[in-house]
């Protein structure tokens, strides 16, 4: 029986094939995100893996359907899998920020889902970070957002040299259509034909923009001249008291896709261009008013980190680390009249936090060590009765090779003591 | 906007309200869950929430489908979030496993979706823990996967007086069937009989156990007074070496509602018996076979534990932690002027690891005092310019009230030595 077409397995390493997917980098990735963001005093949060279907078109309109995880429900109900995490952010701040202090700092690492046409090695599903601050207008909210974005990814053994954040501004794209004469109501329209010049072919983006009374080559003399808005000065500023300015351009080429983003807007690219945006993000300070029918009016920011390209892009740099199992003491039972108190043994080290193997049923010795090997376990131990019939642990390390004989207690202190 | 019912929102500490859901007290339980697994060489897999419906049925027949979360996707497939995590454990491991060392120990935190009729505050989904031994027919290997049991319930600060593991065998109920000459087309029947015995009107189940040509007092006797069997007595003879013995009882009374245990079967309840069960498992030694079409047949064996009735019981118990926050300084902005440098020291304790808040716009000081203390900040930190022009550190340890001022690389010598 095959799973689904999209979804992923994650299987322990060590990986039995190199193209199955590993949890432990999965784990590694989620770890490093949890650990930054608490650093920078962020609280995880998380909803629901299903939401009503209107929670996502009130947002995106209908016709984001097309690419929705959605179905109709045994009650009738019409719902989808998230495709993203912001209108469930926005529903839940809705439903209880009365009661927190502003701004919020919150994050996330759910599950998002979409059903497009079947391309091959197209996934349906991913994980992604959400990073968001609530509740305050001032750019130094913009920066403290950045800067987490720059230190996760430098949590992950990513340099200035590997990547960096394009930084620009729906404000000053707002300027410059206004002053070009654009119609007001074909605003967003016109942002999507900006967002797709990367992409397209220059003679359809000529046309595009012609319907606006735009030429290419004056939308492309404001992405080359344009010069820093105050808001993004303020942040460049910011940065830059915190040492992390070199990580950031000001790059008015990104604008983003999305309909809701209101001010800043940013993306994170590998330097080489390998790859599509590792992260991106924006403020959207409409979208919590538009969620909750505008009782709730707060203005807020945030960033998506998804894991399949961070995954390629710390795999093609050589940035992820040996996921060798992190055994501490593998114990030997090479005589079965001793296998009652070798489990004693492997309690009491269990009891004091220590990882530790052993062989389940009787095994030949050089069988049970080739285990520990490959296991990669740092110590191997094996209880001995003496000639007085006291019980003694043989312990090696097994990266020195040094070996010493000591009581059960002192082999529980030593493993703790070097495996901290 | 609403979320759908039976799904659940969860928010950050300190709760706004009773009723909501903890983000905090749940990754403290899959912290738990983690850590005490990985202490015992098991390691983490995942697979997709949503599987082929047939995945399930293969396993528990057509009448299972009335409890599943299906639908018919876009591409006209049956498909299903899965309502447990076996089926797609023996579909990865049937894939994979030639390529694994054996034993398999693995572990899942998955979330599990049920579409039964709504009924007040019933959920539609959990999270739950699922540790698997698979490729070992000793009951060494059971012992090994109830002592983590324990183990993990223990990290969670419950002790031998909060819970006992009712441990039981189909094996022996299996005898005891033959022995009374039971129909063995209706084996799996009668065991869903003895299932329900603790939860249903006598006279219901005397009529049931009739219609095998049993009485409910011959079974009740077989409970009461039958001995443990050769695999159970082993498995309790294994604990007792752990110094675990005492948290198991043998408990006929036990025998698991699902169709494919095939040996020992054993459920986790608190000694009060104030809640359904903590946790349950058992052998299910035909499962990878029957799921990979007779492909690949290893012995298994597992069990799952909820979050739900844990948190219930935790709660009841008061032995959940203080969720407090782990922010370790921060650090007060009282002069604008020192707000560039202010960055700078904030910046430089978060690049050592510490968690570090402050007040992203201008604010008045005992504001920001207030707001640290709220936070449950360790330490307040606050830049100073000497007379002579230097940048000094005011640190304030927020339980001693001791207050010194140092250079900025001593305060944050200082952090980290204290907040290791």
């Amino acid at each position: 029986m095959e799973r689904l077409p999209g979804f992923r397995d994650f299987y322990p390493e060590p990986l039995p094939q190199p193209d199955l997917w590993s949890a432990d980098a999965r784990n590694y990735i989620f770890d490093r995100w949890r650990s930054v963001a608490r650093r920078y005093g962020f609280h995880e949060y998380d909803g629901p893996p299903l939401e009503p279907l209107e929670l996502f078109t009130a947002k995106s309109g209908e016709e984001i359907v097309g690419q929705l995880y959605n179905f109709t429900d045994k009650g009738a109900r019409e719902i989808s899998l998230r495709p993203e995490m912001t209108p469930t952010l926005a529903r839940m701040v809705a439903a209880h920020e009365r009661n927190y202090k502003k701004p919020l700092k919150w994050f996330a690492i759910p599950q998002l889902f979409r059903y497009e046409r079947q391309q091959k090695g197209r996934l349906r599903e991913h994980f992604q970070l959400n990073a968001d601050i609530i509740g305050e207008t001032d750019s130094a909210a913009d920066a403290e957002l950045i800067a987490l974005l720059i230190d996760i990814l430098r949590s992950l053994n990513l340099s200035v040299e590997d990547f960096v954040i394009r930084l620009s501004s729906r404000n000053a794209w707002q300027g410059f259509f206004c002053q070009a004469n654009g119609d007001r109501s074909r605003e967003y329209e016109f942002y999507q034909a900006v967002d797709k010049l990367e992409r397209e072919d220059p003679a359809v983006s000529e046309q595009k923009l012609a319907s606006f009374g735009l030429s290419l080559a004056q939308v492309r003399t404001f992405i080359d001249e344009a010069r820093p808005t105050a808001e993004l000065q303020a942040i460049l500023d910011n940065l830059e008291a915190r040492d992390l300015r070199s990580f950031v351009k000001v790059d008015y080429g990104v604008i983003r896709g999305l309909a809701y983003y209101t001010g800043v807007v940013f993306e994170a690219f590998d330097r080489k261009g390998d790859f599509r945006a590792i992260a991106g993000g924006g403020r959207y300070d409409n979208l919590v008013s538009l969620i909750s029918g505008g009782r709730v009016n707060l203005p807020a920011l945030g960033f998506g980190m998804g894991d399949v390209v961070l995954l390629e892009l710390l795999k093609a740099r050589q940035r992820l680390p040996d996921f060798q199992s992190a055994i501490d003491a593998f114990c030997l039972i090479e005589d079965e009249a001793l296998r009652s108190d070798s489990l004693t043994l492997i309690q009491d080290l269990r009891n004091a936090g220590l990882a530790v193997e052993y062989s389940l049923v009787p095994a030949k010795p050089d069988k049970q060590y080739k285990r520990a090997q490959e296991l990669g376990a740092a110590f191997v131990c094996k209880l001995e009765r003496t000639p007085s019939g006291t019980l003694m642990v043989n312990l090696k390390d097994l990266k020195t090779r040094q070996q010493s004989t000591v009581t059960p207690t002192e082999a529980r202190l030593q493993l703790e003591a070097r495996t901290v």
